[in-house]
């Protein structure tokens, strides 16, 4: 047996965070908040950002947060101006990075527009997704060569999407590494099926964390396989809820639309699904809907995606949210609108309070599989739940999905592995097969090769670690 | 080593071969041709068909092909009333079966067509493939059961599609079936090799047999990482063929289409896929642009087919050809039409002369993976080289695929081991996850379940060995 | 996230545990102890065994524990005659079995003795352990079934050995079962690692549920590639201990020797093991020597192996133990001896409190490999760390071992998977090539056969479920 | 369909054959003998060796040979002073070479007898062949660096034992090398069987190449689990064979063994390894003897191994062959013995034959395991059949062993995958873990490393590649 109330012998120290994308207008405010109301430890955390005055300006706010009476951490920060500066010693690395969306993002999502593929989210899979990709690999290889200079003992928290590819890349880089990618998506499910119990079981309010779920599969296409609070089954839950609902017809006017968010979802892909396999997806329906050619293929305007409950996330609102976080954070700064301290509802400081020997906690973890996934190949960044003690952190054994599903699945962790190679060779023939197999890109072979060209087009400036002119797919 | 020119030592003996589906069309009159034109053995050919009229006229016509000059063989012919009586002892058992195709056939390829989706071929994948292989689970484990009880050592010939689906079935009801899968198509790739050679490299008109490939893949999905003539590399006849080419936009008019036979092809597609991939496909257009979503899927009218040099075979000639073929076939009995014994360009009866100790014969077959495709699933039927020698059937190694090719493939490996699943257990909501993965089946979700119901309705009285009542799918 | 201190939705209710073996010497009073020290929950213990009246006098135990001041928990205790009885709707089943030692054990002992086999224990391998398996399998067959039927969803807890070869049977008759075994082995270790970070490391007094180990091998047999307290390395306490260490070289009258139970260890194989491969055996040297032919085959007589610091366990000592457990237990009955309720440092009930919802548990434990192992079978009974939480149990991956400690632990799962097929067709010369394959086994193939054939007629009485009139190896 | 009779195709040239250890008394013999008896090609034969005096004595035998009547082949033959000069732009290479058996081979021998180990051939596995591997593992890095720059497309055909470790290193440097380690263990096996079915089955003399057996396995340690002639079992010939035979009790005096080679076998290991496992070794008993721990552990004196009808081959016969095989050359250059052109019943230039388009050949091989024994490693160097066409080979696929038997050969392939690892690192630690793997090196630990730093020291000027300083077990 191995206690899992934290260590008596566990080592005190102030501990160092590096954070990478440190200008971040939404993660670095998260971590903050979360940094001042965490009791267990305190620190420094150094922001790093290629944008160095988004940088100062969060170091600015996390001291100004650090000021609030609610704040019970002991937190400086500092903003600092290489990459070195922020990963010296450091004992937590956290990457957060994006490329400015106007000149990227909006691409992703509008050059396909063009050839009639719409994309509710473009950052995982899909044309997006692959191009995001395709630009992150040079980067992350970077940060995990620093990493290995810096701090190779230090644990590395990716927020970066496309998780998979970036986790893997940093693992490719430097397999040593201690890196985990972190995403939020799983709470989410966890928080429905906590509704559904509370609906549908007649059991209490229950919190999320209560929700045991064994989760597999890769980042934003996993699934769950039991779902139980109590030791009782919330298949139950699930099965009652679907007995409710009526097949997805949305129409864009509907108040369940018009006033949800772009980020909303009314599950309905997900209970498709579910019918389908009897095996529940764990990720919101924008998510799904791209890593299948069901949902989105067939459609002829934006509208059509309604149906399903969802909606675009249009390019503008990409572009747009970027000033807007901006203005934001300066109108606390200059106390026009007040400092807001409050649980963001994300786990990456009790990953950190873990690790830290405080105590254990078991989540949902993107790291290489090594038998988590026994039917996915082997260093393949997967998705599952994993224990995480004082300076380890071990992926529990999650078994197999149904053939069908991990049929599914297994043709995106190819195209994954794919880019990566990709990514490394500096090779976009090979990047381009990853690109063609993308179940959303049932284009007409022509329109396929001229979209990809066009895509490298539009995003030459932030290619430079490949061979353009040496693509025979773009000749 | 070991001899390969045939045994001093081989066991002489009359030959006993029962043909399933004897009142075949095509292959009852394709191995009587041959057996009449060997000369290494001779026997009794037992015709077993459930019309059995047509097993009677075949019986007639295998002993008037006898009754010519150019017959060396010697072999005698008789139609059978039970598939005891064309089992009982035999060494060979051919199997080519098919239902009545308006019955059937028409129904795989129309009711597609009420929902946009066009197929060329529709025997093997997609839609049609699918029912195809619902249809004849069934029919294949009995005709297993009875190789089991009537002539456990026997070498079964399957002819049958869907090829893979049929010759897995045969494996799964009776595990120690000597069981092959045999398919034309790689030889007419060979002969496709042999004139890129003769018109590029300069070979003087070699034979297809000359041409050396090394095949793996699925049935009518196989894919040939070498091809050599005299130890010549064959990809730069491809090379040299693929730089005269332009891209391909055939229009219906063109004589290149208009005078071709709906079997015809023009390796456009093979082509576009040995371009992208560096790997030569090793199967017909029409089969292999049903395996992958590019390009049947953006059709808006069956003629855009064309401009890949391909056309649908509409189910009109599939069940035109049936009539035809009958009356040919009388025409040739009552004399009005002569018995033309000639070589059909098939290799079924090589096949048996080497099992028989006549000398060796390496070619390209279906049967379980046992190392042959060592990234394909263990047990699933591949197609791949195999040597062939007294009483045994050896697969050769053929390695592994691309990454991104093996992708495509085992999805169709899934889809196939599925409906097998499914096909046992009668279990029509298995099967839909199966049809619902096919790479062609891009619909809407309620569409992809109205076009299942409605062909289970259309074909319904061929598949009694399904619970329809049960099926969620349906309901 | 999922909450590791226990579910606020528990359900509650009173526990019914059936114990297989209820007359057990040893483990019925660890456990009756344990649950009178547990105030979490209370209930039930049927006691089945097939010797009644040492069931009877078990649950006569059972009560005067209760009736101690000391006792906080709620139980009650009863001998039952039937397995039935026992199981019905158990939420816990305890396995804790064996045959009376004078008719089985000592001639596992005694009989390769007379061919110059010594074993140190004779309970998991080698000739004792082959047999005890041999006799086990179909016992733990019959237990399963009345599982699957009287109790499908208890958890099932088993003490026997050999460990992997009873819990590999449970779960090849009914696979549903959810099984697991459990062995104090490794804790054992735990033990000696944090007595050694106390001395070389200057740490305070650890307990050993502060050391943290990744375990992975078959019980008995397990390695680990890390341990830590407090996320300190511990392999550099092992390293300071090894350097205080000479060859060892035990004499008989040595004080470390003579005074020690025959159940001590001086950790020289484990240090010696530890040296060679750089990874720490899991077991006690007196187990660790009969997986491996290097320390006990060059024996010459049993004083040779008190060079390692081990001891022989003579059968008399087993013959012996038994009736004088029965008259201690008497003598506590009687007021003779004072009821003395002390932890035993077992753990089996800090699982079954994870498992009714109390909060997590992480400890080693042997069931069937699902990925823990991943260069190990898939199936096979394995020993790595899991988490138990509510009504769930989950492996931790547990990595790869170093080629030649895999090499050697296989072996064992090779035989071990052997024997249990061997056991289930009671096929004797299957359980013979198993046998012969044993590394202790190193003799003259016709003295291997002799002694197995001994051994067979030895234990006749206990072999019923096999064919030994037809086993070849016999004749 | 692909001929298998030879291409009308093929290239027609002169071929170079580059002999490595080109001063061999034995295998360059052979060749020349077996080239002059050769119709279909000739060409030029380099022999290099570091003798270079015996590569010359070798070079003028060889055009002695030609100048015989009985030479049809036309073959010029030279001595040249450098591996690349032998190498240059090769067609075939031929890889046969040792280190002077006084300074290396005696000890591999004699240091193991003074710790009561003996073996009966000792260049394949146990002391002996560990150490040789160890040695030759730098000698065929070179030869496998060499022929990538000198002559890639090479066919490179290893003699040298160990067989398995000696290609396995060719690959392991080059891996796109075409080499493959050719032995006739199994011929004399297939030589056998064919005199059993002579005697048993009543079938007249049959040429060893009508037996057709499915090999696996590793080199000296294959099996054969299908035997046949004309289609007929010929396990019942064996079966019948065993019937007639006493249990092994061979005397020195027999006749069998009195006057018996050191090479000779009276096949009762074969026979003894098939009733246990039902599968048949394919290797003589001098070799399987050292693979397993039984025959040869309990030896107390060297005559004890009479007992199986086998004998010891003493290290003195291994030296004084050198100089006597020396003689005999001289005594045929000097015209005092006749030149003999004799088949000497070796397949090698039957390979040549086939790879240059003459015709196909299947015989059993040494390569990379890429499907072939799916059950074991991928990559590790396996023994199977094979086909040869022209320029080109592929292993057939040979199924799986029985799990008894494939843990017995797993152990071997770690071994010799571990050792080739070790000697690319310069490891003798590694080395170690390997040598103490060897199941027939059961000597109490510390025996066991004195005995390998024994060794060490023996063969210290041929170990140089090693890090022997900085060798934990060495001190």
């Amino acid at each position: 047996m191995h206690g899992l109330n934290g260590s008596q012998h566990r080592r005190e120290e102030s501990v160092v965070i590096g954070f990478v994308g440190g200008g971040s207008r939404d993660w670095a405010e998260k971590l903050m908040n979360l940094l001042a109301l965490t009791e267990e430890f305190g620190g420094t955390v150094r922001l790093y950002d290629l944008d160095y005055e988004s940088a100062r300006t969060n170091a600015e706010l996390g001291r100004k947060i650090q000021r609030q009476e609610a704040a019970v951490g002991d937190w400086s920060y500092e903003a600092v101006e290489t990459l070195e500066a922020a990963l010296d010693g450091a004992d937590f690395v956290v990457c957060s990075t994006q490329d400015p969306p106007s000149e990227t993002f909006a691409h992703d999502l509008d050059v396909p527009q063009e050839y009639g593929l719409h994309q509710t989210v473009g950052d995982t899979v899909g044309p997006g997704g692959t191009f995001r990709a395709l630009r992150s690999i040079p980067q992350y290889r970077e940060i995990a060569a620093a990493v290995r200079e810096h701090c190779p003992d230090a644990w590395v928290f990716n927020f970066t999407n496309p998780m998979t590819v970036c986790t893997r890349t940093l693992y490719e880089e430097y397999p040593d590494i201690n890196a985990v990618g972190i995403c939020h998506e799983v709470y989410h499910v966890q928080e429905w099926l906590a509704d559904l119990a509370a609906e549908h079981l007649d059991i209490d309010e229950p919190a999320y964390e209560e929700v045991d779920v064994t989760v597999k599969g890769v980042n934003h296409f996993t699934w769950i396989d039991e779902a139980t609070l109590g030791g009782r089954d919330l298949f139950e839950a699930v099965d009652a809820e679907l007995a409710t609902r009526d097949p997805p017809s949305y129409e864009p006017g509907d108040p369940a639309i018009a006033d949800m968010s772009v980020y909303g979802t009314n599950h309905e892909v997900t209970l498709d699904l579910y019918r389908r396999y009897g095996i529940l997806p764990a990720a919101g329906d924008r998510h799904l809907v791209e890593f299948v050619p069901w949902y989105l293929d067939p459609v002829e305007a934006p509208a059509d995606i309604h149906r399903w409950g969802i909606k675009l996330t249009p390019s503008s609102h990409r572009v747009e949210s970027w000033p807007e976080a901006m203005a934001e954070r300066e109108a606390i700064l200059s106390g026009e609108e007040p400092v807001d301290i409050s649980h963001p509802g994300e786990e990456m400081v009790d990953l950190m309070t873990a690790l830290l020997g405080h105590g254990a906690v078991k989540t949902n973890v993107n790291v290489p599989n090594q038998g988590q996934c026994p039917d996915l190949p082997e260093g393949a960044v997967v998705e599952t739940n994993a224990l995480l003690t004082e300076d380890s952190l071990t992926p529990l054994t999650a078994g197999t999905l149904p053939a069908p599903v991990r049929s599914l699945v297994e043709t995106h962790v190819t195209n994954q592995e794919t880019l990566v190679e990709a990514g490394f060779a500096g090779d976009l023939d090979l990047a381009f097969r990853a690109f063609r197999n993308e179940p959303l890109v049932t284009l007409d072979p022509a329109d396929i090769e001229a979209l990809f060209a066009d895509l490298v087009e539009a995003e030459r400036d932030y290619l430079d670690a490949y061979d353009i002119a040496g693509a025979d797919v773009l000749h």
